[in-house]
């Protein structure tokens, strides 16, 4: 059994992002799925601060299932939002692919990002874990819930508390939807872990008028934040443009997800 | 392609179930999984109705895994939601299983529906079509959003076009909940169709605790009602004691789901 | 627990269809998947005759998930698969889709299918137990082992034992095959039961060039039989083409399921 | 599109394994889950060439779901497999699941494998393939077919042609095996892609009494070989003990595979 990631009272465990604390109310992460140059980087930043984003997301190296894809820009992709994290005041959250990509992003980033393809990675796991950097551990696509519990086990153990669990959609069987969104695994496993955890509706659909109700649906039904895909020009995106939200689409959602927030807490209250 | 089931315009279709517009806000069906004596049916639609719900469930003819397990009481079991349908001025919904049964469902009862097993059982939607009575079918486990809603053309062919759609979870992995509910799947639904969409967040799961966080989740999303189980006794109940609500809890989940009906129109104003 | 369909031997049942003993060997029943006119059926059963098949199937009455395909020939195509049946004596397999089919299935076929679509609908299948007719059960595609056997134990609960159990793959992810073929799950099924298990290898992939090769494994892995669909000409089938063998192919086939006997002999033997 | 791995013609890739030649024949990889000491190492491998096996198998660094499972014996496990090795003359396979193992391994054995849980480890499989030695590459439990073959590219990319793929299960829903074994895939893969395809029914099922029907049925259906769990005593051993034939058994697998060869060699022959 994973000892020290099983909930054993109801103390939530709050993780400590640059000040953002997951855990506590709900937390939006946002950004573009690749980074591609300054202007873009920029751009998407300060579009997301300026919405009421918590973290800024971005992807620097980037497992594409094809070697042919755009595989990111390595360690310019992680200066380049480093500089708009700073800029911005937001803390950012970039994927480490390879034990090697580790220490610039432990020494460059606010919180390192497992994906999904690596959720039993054990050995970059560790390594990622021994920084003491805050972690965003993604479900895999054929995980169970106790095996992405055992694979935040692997982390705790190296004395890192800070793990945030992200569900991102299973494998399904249905065309319309690029995974299968597994809300109701996300709240299981609040009820068998004291960690947060979060969701990720872009990749969990790959279809971007899906995002916005889904976030709504994370946040009402008591759900720790949500993870997703904005860029400037989404039909420009060098990866996955079916999936990111523009700029005033990710505002309005904010607003909505705003004007969810006080029956939120009435909700969250009375529990 | 299906013609008549598919979405041209954004205008939605309004399922009226005895004054109850299915497709207009957001509708809950509750009552017990199987009707099971009349005391406790009597109980159960007493207490829904005291908490607000817009409609009565109930099984009189249950499709078991098991030969060896309780079968539900049959035409008896319809003539006692019937009557506590018409003592609480509350629609019932109850599954027809087999062509016989139609006959008399379609006199004592509100809407019919057509369960996951037999979701392409295309003899039994056609009779049932033909009593021109609201019809409520459910997604089968390995049903595609195609394959619901050609099973749906089936019914609207036969000139009835009182069709609501129910995600109730689609086979999946994970032993902690029964089924996966897919949320994204009912939200995509509504961008393919103009029929309303509601889901199942007992039959999903399995799991009572996951109930009312899907049901507000649900709401949150702008989907058009849910449908779940609730038993006087969740302990006693003759099947499916791990997930039905208690009157309690029920009537707990009302009042959550009301305090987030202002934001809920507030966003689907929005869109 | 299934009582009747447990296996608590090793002695296995063999169903007799038409003097074609099911679970002794390696059973291979072929014919189109719909029976679209005289020539056709005819020009099809002579073939699989010639070709050395053990009985033959057709459907009269089609189960399709469009309501605007092709529903099959209903009654007539019954007479045209009986007397074809007669003329090359030949047992004849056909599904039953409705109550309402049975009674002329069973006095004009030698046995009577029940759809993966129907295998948990139970009252079709207590009325086609009750005809005394050999059965022949798909699995459904979401369907797990315990709820196929839970499905045959309600034909073996009428007094019926004729029940031949048949692994059509079950909903998978990969758009490359239709289905996902469960060979591993058609083998345990014979460790938990008595009753003969054979495959549709057609349905199971939808691609007539892995047919054959899935048809020589299940034979090499001892399993009971196949159903495969053949067509005079697959080019012009109205249902399923791309899945049906040509004549000389399923004669090749055939040839090649002769020259793997022996061996397949001495390894049952060996067990 | 896999450039590389893509089919072109009718010729197959033969990957010369220490003399042992994938692509041609049916080849037969066997050995412990994970090497435990030098007795059982040695006693294993001492069976196992005595069976007829071609090449030897056995875990050194063990990627365990739970980090309190057995880890494996790390690089004195390699040093053990490569003395049995040497002594027994079988080429040795063995999982690397970490760039920091994979210089060991290309001096000490025969074949680098990279896992079910590492398939879309670019930057592993990028390292392992720089070494030249062949490659056994498995398909995750969630990835399609056109994903494993993508991976696949990673690797050849690399300049390293000597790639044999691995179908080892996806992730089903049937608790009765582990996961559910793809057959259909295994074969359309061969359609796909001139590398040799090979099957693991040990990790596929989970259960022992399922393997030697499935090897056998991969053999009549023309895939290229099988890598099989076998252990001197299943009972003892540290993990998957389920799923380890013990060395009778082995031998009565290869004695029926060596029945079905000359049938195997027509059927071949014939296509």
């Amino acid at each position: 059994m994973y000892e020290l990631a099983r909930r054993e009272s109801s103390t939530n465990t709050v993780v400590d992002v640059d000040g953002v604390r997951i855990g506590e109310g709900f937390c939006v992460i946002a950004g573009p799925c690749a980074i591609e140059d300054e202007l873009q980087m920029e751009t998407a930043a300060r579009g997301v601060a300026a919405a009421g984003a918590d973290l800024l997301r971005g992807g620097a190296y980037k497992p594409r299932t094809s070697p042919y894809s755009f595989q990111g820009l390595g360690d310019r992709g992680v200066a380049l939002i480093a500089a708009a994290s700073r800029r911005h005041r937001l803390g950012a959250v970039v994927e480490a692919l390879d034990a090697e990509h580790v220490p610039l992003l432990a020494r460059e980033v606010a919180m390192l990002q497992i994906g999904a393809r690596n959720m039993q990675n054990f050995a970059l796991i560790k390594v990622a874990a021994r920084t003491g950097r805050p972690l965003l551990l993604k479900r895999g696509p054929a995980a169970t819930l106790d095996e992405l519990l055992f694979a935040a086990e692997y982390a705790l153990l190296e004395g890192n508390p800070n793990v945030v669990l992200c569900e991102r959609g299973v494998r399904g069987f249905d065309p319309h939807t690029r995974n299968l969104f597994d809300l109701a695994g996300a709240l299981r496993l609040k009820e068998l872990t004291h960690l947060p955890v979060i969701v990720d509706p872009s990749h969990a659909t790959g279809r971007r008028s899906l995002v916005p109700p889904l976030v709504l649906a994370a946040a009402a039904a008591g759900l720790d934040g949500a993870i997703l895909e904005v860029h400037p020009e989404p039909a420009r995106a060098c990866c996955d443009a079916e999936q990111a939200l523009d700029l005033e689409s990710f505002s309005e959602l904010m607003n909505r997800l705003e004007a969810l927030r006080p029956s939120k807490v009435a909700t969250a209250a009375s529990r």
